[in-house]
C-alpha cells in the first residue's frame, strides 16, 4: 500500500487528552473524536480492530461458536418480559429512540433468549453458541479515557445456552480459557478477576484485567497464579488470603457471566428433558469490548516517540521509507506484498525527518529505509520498532528476513 | 463444519409472508424477525452478508478507496450545519435518542465532510476516497419485503472528494463500473438508471436496478445497453427516444450521487489550489443496500424447492449427507475442508427425507450423497442445485470434481 492513495493524517496541533491511548491515536490518525465518547476509526485504527476481530473470531469458532448478526433495533416488550426495561441502573444507560418504543440495544441476553425460544424444543438442540461483533451504544455519563470507555464502541459479544449447570460450568471454563488466549495474542496478558454480576446477574463474575499504571480500575492480585478480585469483592476475601494479594491499577477488556435462568425463564426458553419434562434453559453470556482492547494494547505499547504495536494487531508489518530518486522503494513494496507482507510505503512529498519520525508514531513494527548511501551498498537499513535496534541488511536477503521476522513474530 | 455443532433451525410453520426473499430466509433459517423492517441474520444469513461485503471490499479497494468505520451516533449540530436537521423529509426517517441532541445517523455526508475538514489543506491532499459497511437505522414506516425495505441495514457507503468537477466525473464512472462489477460478481444483472437527486442532491444521480418481476420500482431501460431511467424522470425523456424503452419492475440495490459542494460549503471543506486560493472540496456519495443486495439474489435466484445461491455469496459451497452408518462422511468433509472447500456436513439425527429436502431449502451449489449403494459403487451422488442434474463421481475424483467446480463458477 502507497501512502499516497491511503487516508492517514497525523495532528500535530492536538491539545492535551485525558490519556495516552487518545492523546497517540489521535496524533498518529488511527481515530477521530466526533463527540464525548465517540469515535470514528480511520482506516489504520479499523485495520487494527478488524486484526482484533479476526484473532477472536478464531478463538471462538474453535470452541465450536456460531457467528451471527444480531438486531440492535429492538422492541420495548422483550426488555419489559425481563424487567430491565423497568431498572432504573440500566434505564439510564439505554439509548431510547424518541417514540419510547424501541431501544438500540447494549447487550443481547434478552434477543438471543427470545430467538432460540423459538428454535429449541429438547434437550439435543443444546449446547448452543453464538457470538456477534457489533457496534453497542450506551449512554456513559462519564465517557472518557479515549477509547476506553464510550458511548459507542465494539464488542464482541458471547451467548451459551446449556441443559443444566454442570455444562454451563463446562463451557464457562472454555470460554475463559479461549478469553486468554485471544488476548494474549494480541499482546495482553490478562488476570483472571472475581467481581460482582453487575447489573447482569447476581452471582460472581470473572473480569480480564490487564495490569497498566493507567488503568481506571483496582485489582488485588496474586502474581503467580494470575488470578484475583476486583475493588467491589475484595472484602469477602479471608484475612489471610489477602495478606498474599497485590494491589495493582489495571484494564477490563473481558467479562464473562453466569446467568442461571434469569433470562430463559421469563423469555419462555425452555426444552424438554429425556423424559419430556420442560425445563428453562442455562444461560451464560461474555463480552470483549474490541474498541476498548484496542485502547488497552495502545496503553501497553507505547513510548514517548509513539505507538509500538505487536505484529499480531499491527496496521502494517513494515513501514518502507525511500530516500532515493529511484524506483526502489515501489520495487520493495511490491515484493513484499507479494511474499505476504503488509507494507506501507511512505511515498508523501514530504521531508525525510518527517517520514523518520511519522514511522516511530505510527509504530508498525519494522521500519526499512533506503537511502542513497544504503543503496550504494546495497542494502536496506531495518529498524525494530520495540528494541530500537538498527541494522543494515543485504538488499537480496531483505524480504526472506521480513517474512522470516513476521512469521516468528505472530507465533508467540 | 458440521450441522449439528453449527446454528441452523428450519421453520416448518411459517406464516405466509410479504415477499419472497422473507419467506425463503426465514424458512431456511438464515434470518430470524424481531419487529417490522428489523431482523437477525442468522449464522446463514451473515456468512452470505459477509460474502457479499468480501466482495464489494475488493471492488472499492481496487479504485482506491480506504476503509474506515465512521461514528453512528451523531451530534445534531453537524446536521444542523446542512440544513438537514430542520428538513422534514429527512426528519422524518431519522432516529433520534430521547434527550433530542443525537442521532444515529442513516448516511454520512455531513460526518465525512466533517472529519476531513480538518485534514485537508491544499489540491495536494485530494482527491480521497472513504468507504465503510456500517448498520443503518432509518424510521421506515413503510418497512416490508424482507430485507429489501427495513429499519435497520447493513450498507456499504462511501464518500469521495475532488478539486473539481471534473474530476469528480471522472471518479463517479469509476464507481459506477466498480459498482457493476461487484453486482455482476455476485450475481446480479444491473442497469444503470438515472434518477432524481432525491433527498441528497437535486442534480441526477444513477441506481442500480435489478431486473425482477416482484421488484417494487418501476424502471424503463434500453436493453442492448442496459440503461434506462426510473420512474421520476421518465417523464423528461424526449418522446422518439422514449419509444425504444421497455419497462420493468426492478429491485435498486445501489446508487451513485454527485453531491457538488452542498457538503462541503457549510461544513467548512475547503482546499487551497495552486496558487493559494480556497475552494469548496467537490463531493460525491455512493451506496450499496449490503442486506437488500442479498435479499435481491433470493428474489432471483430460487425455486418452489427453495434457495439456489450463485457459487460466490453461498454460505457454503457443499452440502454433504451420509446416510451410511461409517465414517465417510467425516472423512470426506475433512478432505473437502482441507482442500479450501466450504461443506457443511448434515449430521444431524434426523430421517434422510429431511436431511434431502433441507439441502434444496438452503440451495447451497453442491449436494454430495453417500448412500449405502454409493458406497458400494465407490462414487458419491452429486447434485447440482442450479441445474437439478444429478451424477455419480468416483470417490477418489470427487475433491478434485468440486474444487474445479468451485473455481469455475467462482470465476464466471
Amino acid at each position: 500500500m502507497r501512502l499516497s492513495q491511503y487516508f492517514v493524517t497525523t495532528r500535530r496541533d492536538l491539545a492535551k487528552q485525558d490519556s495516552i491511548n487518545a492523546h497517540l491515536l489521535l496524533k498518529a490518525g488511527y481515530v477521530s473524536q466526533v463527540a464525548a465518547g465517540v469515535f470514528t476509526l480511520m482506516p489504520l485504527g479499523w485495520r487494527v480492530a478488524r486484526k482484533i476481530e479476526q484473532i477472536i473470531r478464531e478463538e471462538m469458532e474453535a470452541i465450536g461458536a456460531s457467528e451471527l448478526l444480531m438486531a440492535s433495533l429492538q422492541p420495548r416488550a422483550i426488555w419489559e418480559a425481563t424487567g430491565r426495561w423497568q431498572d432504573p441502573n440500566l434505564r439510564e444507560i439505554l439509548y431510547v429512540d424518541e417514540t419510547g418504543e424501541s431501544c438500540f440495544a447494549p447487550t443481547h441476553e434478552e434477543l438471543s433468549a427470545w430467538h432460540l425460544a423459538s428454535a429449541v424444543q429438547s434437550w439435543r438442540d443444546l449446547p448452543i453458541a453464538l457470538f456477534q461483533f457489533q457496534t453497542k451504544f450506551r449512554r456513559e455519563k462519564r465517557a472518557r479515557s479515549g477509547l476506553l470507555r464510550g458511548r459507542e464502541f465494539l464488542m464482541k459479544d458471547l451467548y451459551s445456552f446449556h441443559i443444566d449447570q454442570k455444562d454451563h460450568d463446562r463451557f464457562y471454563e472454555q470460554v475463559a480459557k479461549a478469553y486468554q488466549k485471544a488476548f494474549k495474542r494480541m499482546g495482553l496478558e490478562t488476570v483472571r478477576t472475581k467481581a460482582s454480576g453487575g447489573v447482569f446477574s447476581r452471582e460472581f463474575s470473572d473480569e480480564f484485567q490487564v495490569i497498566c499504571p493507567t488503568g481506571e480500575d483496582e485489582i488485588y492480585y496474586e502474581p503467580k497464579s494470575q488470578t484475583g478480585y476486583n475493588k467491589e469483592v475484595i472484602s469477602q476475601v479471608p484475612e489471610p488470603e489477602k495478606q498474599k494479594l497485590e494491589r495493582a491499577r489495571s484494564i477490563e477488556v473481558g467479562n464473562i457471566f453466569k446467568l442461571g435462568t434469569k433470562f430463559s425463564q421469563p423469555l419462555g426458553l425452555m426444552y424438554a428433558n429425556e423424559k419430556g419434562e420442560k425445563h428453562p434453559v442455562v444461560m451464560g453470556s461474555y463480552g470483549i469490548g474490541i474498541t476498548r482492547a484496542l485502547g488497552a494494547v495502545v496503553e501497553i505499547y507505547n513510548d514517548k516517540d509513539g505507538l509500538n504495536w505487536p505484529a499480531t494487531v499491527a496496521p502494517f508489518m513494515a513501514h518502507l521509507i525511500d530516500l532515493t530518486d529511484s524506483k526502489a522503494g515501489e520495487k520493495l513494496e511490491q515484493e513484499l506484498t507479494k511474499a505476504g507482507v503488509e507494507v506501507l510505503l511512505d511515498d508523501r512529498p514530504v521531508a525525510a525527518g518527517v517520514k523518520l519520525v511519522d514511522a516511530d508514531l505510527f509504530g508498525f513494527p519494522i521500519r526499512l529505509v533506503i537511502s542513497p548511501k544504503t543503496m550504494e551498498q546495497k542494502t536496506i537499513e531495518w529498524k525494530e520498532r520495540s528494541s530500537g535496534k538498527v541494522e543494515l541488511i543485504k538488499y537480496l536477503e531483505i524480504v526472506k528476513r521480513v517474512t522470516d521476522y513476521q512469521r516468528q513474530q505472530k507465533s508467540t
